[in-house]
Order: C-alpha cells, then structure tokens, then sequence
C-alpha cells in the first residue's frame, strides 16, 4: 500500500538525516509534494527501505554513484553526513574516494574530498 | 619500490580472477606493455591492493562506479566474475543494481542486470 | 495498492510493446523477479503511467535522456521501437536526434542515427 | 548564407529570451566573438531554427538533456526561463523532471528540482 | 554559403578518412540526408575545417573527447584509423589513453585500448 | 622508487601552478594526506610525468577530458590556467572549447567558456 512505502521511506530518511530529519522531509515536499512523494516513497522507502544490506553499505553504494556521476556539492554534502550518520568514519569516505579515482577519474574523486573536507570543518 | 607495487598488483588480480588469472595478466600487457604496467600498478596494486575494505566491499565500490558510468559489457563481466570470486552472490549484485536504478537511472540498470544474466548462464 | 501499479505498468508496457508486449514483460521478470516487479511497478507503472503528458511526449523524453546518457544499442532498439507504437515518426526521431547532436555532441547523435537506421530496416 | 544563420539564430533567441534578448546575445559574444557566432548560428539558428518541432517541444528535448548530463545551475535557469517563455508551464517541467528520475536516477532529478524552485521564487 | 560549408566538410572527412572518404560520406547521407547534411557541414565542415589547431591536434582533442565520453567500438575505430591517416601514431594514442585513465577512469581507457588492439591488427 | 614518483610529482605540479605551487601542495595534502600523496605521485608524477608528449600538449589532453566530462568552476579554472602556465594562449583554449561543442555538446562549451572568462579577468 501507498501509505507504508511514504511511512518506510520517513524512518530511513530519519535514520539517514539524523535530527535534521523533519526540516529535510519539509523541504523536499514543499515545492513539489509530487515530486517529493515519489522520492520519499520510491528513493527513500522502496529502495533504501531493503533491508538487503544495511544502511551503512547503502550508502557506499550512493556515495560511490554520486562521486561517479559528478554530482555537485549539495548532493555529496547531504550523503556524506547522511553517510556518517549510519555509520561510516571519514577514514571510510576518503577510502571510497580514492578507489573511484581510479574509476571515475581523479577531477570528480578531488571535487569529493574537497567537499568532504568543508562537511568534516562544519562538524 | 616500483616491483612491490607491480607484484601487489598481481597478487590482487589473482584473487579476483582466479584460475583465468595468468591469461588476464598477459591479455593486459600484450598489446601495450606500459598500459598494462599501469593497470596493475595503479589500478590493482596501488588502489585495489589497500587493505582498509576487503575485496568484497571494493567490488561493491567497483560495480557501483561501472554501472553508474555505463560502462560496457566486457567491463561489466569481467567484475561481475571478480565480484562472486571474491564473495558477492547475485543477490547482492541485484540489490546493488536496484539500488543503482535509482541513483544511475534505470536504463543503466537494466544493461547490467542483462549482462549479468549472460554471466549467471556461463557458470 | 502494490497491485494497481503493477497492473499500470503491465497496461503502459503493453501499449509500448504492442504484440511482443507479453514476451518482454516474460523477459523482464526471468532472471530477476525483483527487479523486474520494480522495473514495471516504479518505471512503468508509477513513472510512465503518469497521465500529464501523452506516451508519445514521455517517449520524446526518454530518447533524449537515452541519447544524451549513450546508451547502448538494446536500450535505443526497444524506445525507437516503442516511440514508433505510440505515434512518432521517423522524421520526428531523426529531429529529436538532431537536436541532442547540439546538446550532447555529434558522437551520441551517430550512435543514434545508426540505430534508428537498424531499426527501420527490420522493419 | 551565413547571414540567415545568425539572423535565424538572433529571432530564435529572441522568442526564447524575451525581455532579455539583447542582453543575452551581447552576453554570448562578449568574451569570444567567434564562440558566440557559431553557438547563435548553428545552435540557435541552425537547430532551434527548425520547424518540425515547435519551440515547446525542443526545449521539452533540451530540459531532458541538460537533466540527463547533469547539467549546472545557470544553464537550467536559462532553460527553465526559457521553457515558460514558449509555454511550459511549473507542471510540465516537474513532470520532466520526474521522468528523468527514472531515466537518469534521482540526484540529477534532484538538482533540477532545486534550481527550478529558485527560478520560481524568482518570478 | 551553405556549398562552401558542405564543400569544406567533405575535403576534411577526405583527410580524415583518405581511400575510404567516398563510402563513409555515401554511408553518413545515405539513412537521413538532413542530419548527414548537418554533420557533414557543422561537425566536419565548420569545426574540423577550422585551422587553427592542425588535424593531428584535433584528433588528439577528438580522441580525448571520445574515451572521456565512454564513445562505444565504431566511433573510436573510427576516430582511430582517422587520427593515424592525419600523423597520430599508436605510440600517440597509447599516451592519449594513458593521460584519461587518470582523468576518465580506467574503464574507460582499457576500452580504448582494446578497441585500438582491434584496429592495429586489422591493418 | 615511491620517492622519485612523488618528487616527479611535485616538479610537474610546480610547472603547472607557477608562484602558487607551494600553496597548491599544501592544499593537496592538508585534508587527506593519503589522497595528496596519490594524486601528486600518480596524477602528477606517475602520469604528467611522462615526456612523450610536451606539458602543453598534455594539458590539451586534460582540458578536453575536463570539459567533456562537465567538470565544475573549480576544475576547470586550475587547469586553464595550468595550460596558460605551460604555453596554451586564452586562442588555443576557445579553440579547444569550440571542438568540444561538437563533440560533447554546446551545454558543457557554454560553461567552459564562462570559466575561462572569469579566469581571464583575473589576470
């Protein structure tokens, strides 16, 4: 049912924002509650909601694509907290850096760490 | 030193590819020798030759960053054997390439899950 | 309800699939039954059953982005095909092609036309 | 004729740029007369000048793209101004938008949401 | 003048593609006369028929384009064959894909490399 | 030996940045010394290091694969001035921009040329 994949996908999102949980849920759904309906309960609940993995190697997976696919700074910068929050050190992040620079070459795996370095200096 | 590099590289290569793994070293360096050094220098020495994730989690890293870059079928196949050698089942790849649908897209998505057909029915 | 849109993304796939429709949904849910049910819930079903833009617009949508990203030839074949079943033309795709040669260069563009020319001699 | 390009080019900016025609082309031929030149004759003229599609149309196949590769802030604003100039509405571009989810995965999708509630808070 | 174009376009793909130049421009115009029109004109005419930088330097920022692009087989055979008939050699190449494994990624250049393994032996 | 390639590193990058090389390395090294050592050993060493092609010629190379992979202000304004540094005139750049029009879209061009007008009013 519609109304469980919305419910799953608020705990994970909760589970990944942390106490700024409300005030990401608010923002995402106040522009375009459609779009940000279908990211809640398809992104959020239907696929980060598997319990496959943990939330922990999910965002492994989610940091690697970002950082792949060259995604600017607010995208890295919500996953890389969101990343810590269920558990990933820094030490983890730079290690996932590093091997995408082998993959994805080295200008998207420095856009990475200079934006992991302003998360870790807001901390 | 250049020679402990190069011989990590190998190391590492062999236990991604198992028994092919002496034809894969000598298809990467046939046609061009310093493009093989390279590879294994840096690709599977330097960077998969780290030891701060196993193997398994540096598959997931690499299957996430070859489907979110779209890469091709050889390139698929060739990891997506690496990553079972290594201790990946298919159900992980599938969760992997799910979670991938929704950060990379799905017709990317769909390309692997068909590549990795073509693997499952070769084993 | 999980059934409706299932049921959705069966009816859209079917009207894109015309007579093969009942093969590629086979196709689809074969080698994995979970991703297939996502593929036609969320893509199918929740994505392209949407009701704003007629199937004809939503196809000129997906051809640029499958353009523009490179797929490959299997994703191209099966929307050239599917856009030509709700109502595109040739000429209506060599002009979506044309344009995605200014917005995502030539070499996409080639890809494309070779593709498209692939598809109307089987034809 | 060369001539017709440009002037193609100039009346096809001026239908999408309104008000800020003048403004936009002095801009594109300031700093490299010879850059200017050919992207106002052959992307302006030479491809937005065509008429099979109406100019709604080609920028529903410029949004897509510039979605799909992940295009920055300032060359979605002028798009997204662009479009609403030639008559997409607020709903037409979400809808896109919500497509290229699916396509091209949810952080491009994302990015384009966030830049189109600025250009919207803008109006 | 759009002969001038055209012309200008047709003499450059000679350069490039020397004994082949009459099949490859019969190929390009034969499935959609416009789009050859326009690649003929745009792509080879006005920006390969530049001559600022020689042909050479303008396979070395073709070929660049192509691998950091993930451009598939027939475009890099190509683009191959076409920057060895203007003086690139393979030891040139080989330093070109070298040079993107760290700015594209090593897939992407391992791709080129097998696909430049391919022509050599056709030679 | 590991050394040779870090100070080949530190040469080239010192070539590339001019007066602003020490600061440059600092930077590289500060957040993550582990990623800084890699970059400069094997970015600036292992790979700028090579002498079969001139610095200038190289920095084509990277300013071809940065533009056609949309890489952000960052990026790119190192790198043009980095070319600037080894010998490319603010000429040779917009001609390498313009091809890269054609080949990877005028999307990713536009921005180029935005870049490198901020560069050159800095100057």
């Amino acid at each position: 049912m519609e109304k469980d994949r919305y419910q799953l996908g608020i705990e994970t999102l909760g589970k990944l924002t942390g106490d700024e949980s409300d005030k990401v849920v608010k923002n995402i759904e106040s522009f375009s509650p459609e779009f940000g309906k279908m990211m809640i309960e398809f992104g959020f609940g239907e696929v980060y909601g598997r319990t496959h993995f943990s939330l922990k190697e999910q965002e492994i997976i989610t940091l690697t694509s970002l950082i792949t696919q060259g995604a600017g700074e607010r995208q890295l910068m919500f996953h890389f907290k969101a990343a810590m929050n269920v558990g990933l050190s820094k030490e983890d992040i730079v290690e996932i850096i590093m091997h995408c620079a082998a993959y994805a070459g080295f200008p998207k795996a420095s856009v990475a760490i200079e934006v992991l370095q302003q998360v870790m200096e807001q901390e």
